[in-house]
């Protein structure tokens, strides 16, 4: 399987290429990638990059950039941080992928535990995991061809304990749980879900 | 109870209007109200209805552009419409509108069914639904001075028959059923709750 992974370079993308890589062919794409640069919230660069990968039969995203800071300063600008990448972002990369993606292949966008459970400081990424979500359960009645899509909801991650102060009480999602949650998706048959692995 | 209507032209914001003047103070705002213009795409407009309307004790939206159309047309610029309208739009008038509501006061948000329930040709109001019901969970607790915010969030409503061919089975909600959703949100005491009126 050709599997595309967006956001290759960061604690989530690093681990799944680590272990998907073992049996597929594994394309890393990142903003910063020697492999294939993209950066998601601008779809010219996400058409150019699917230009240069070609057909592929699943594409995986892990980056999925928010703003995140007290309240006071949410504003229609910051805003836009998690409009642009999280959310539009992961739309685009399914709206023009799908005109690349092999019949049967399958999307797998990164949302998270914020939707249903916000957290002070994190209003942005609570409505952009939400709208990926909604799209989700939307695209997955209208894609074509045997496609499919889901999304992954982890907590916060456990190699991320940079984040663990902002997230009192919610247990760590493992590399392990996050791994079998793209697994799940990638390899499955299921579409139009959200998938907690946990 | 001085409450704001955003919407008040349409046929939602109308029964609303009718059904909340008997006792109380409201503003009627709308696109191409005579009352107090606003276009709710603007966060310039937005400011404008405030100042103009000055304190209040709870906003209503019944407003919600999204693009509505084949799978096929929904690009990155068709998606804009609902990212602007539905969801910015009603983001914008509870981030720029918390600096005008009275203490103890409420945001009254529109979202829908199709957050959970997709049907074909409205994945751009699934996504939009969803940002703000993920908002509104968010934003319940960072919203300071006992200021509430919940979502009501309907089927097809009973008096927009044209939409029924579009929501196949579907159980329309009634008027009264939405009223009754608006009524618990601005009376009540809740927040952070997305009220399905049915």
């Amino acid at each position: 399987m050709k599997i595309v992974i967006v956001g290759a370079s960061g604690t989530m993308g690093r681990h799944l290429a680590s272990a998907f890589e073992k049996d597929h062919e594994v394309i890393k794409a990142d903003r910063h990638s020697d492999d294939v640069k993209v950066d998601i919230t601008s779809p010219e660069s996400i058409e150019n990059m699917y230009k240069n990968i070609g057909s592929f039969d699943a594409l995986i995203c892990t980056a999925g950039p928010t703003y995140v800071g007290p309240w006071k300063n949410l504003t229609d600008k910051t805003f836009r941080n998690g409009v642009e990448g999280k959310m539009m972002g992961q739309i685009n990369l399914v709206l023009i992928g799908q005109h690349y993606i092999n019949a049967k292949g399958s999307f797998t966008l990164i949302t998270g535990a914020l939707t249903h459970d916000p957290q002070k400081n994190f209003a942005n990424a609570s409505a952009a995991n939400a709208a990926v979500e909604g799209f989700v359960r939307a695209a997955a009645i209208e894609l074509e061809n045997g496609i499919r899509i889901n999304a992954v909801s982890p907590t916060v991650i456990e190699k991320s304990p940079q984040y663990f102060p902002y997230f009192p009480g919610e247990i760590p999602v493992t590399m392990q749980q996050l791994e079998y949650g793209f697994s799940k998706s990638v390899f499955g048959a299921n579409t139009g879900q959200i998938i907690k692995p946990y």
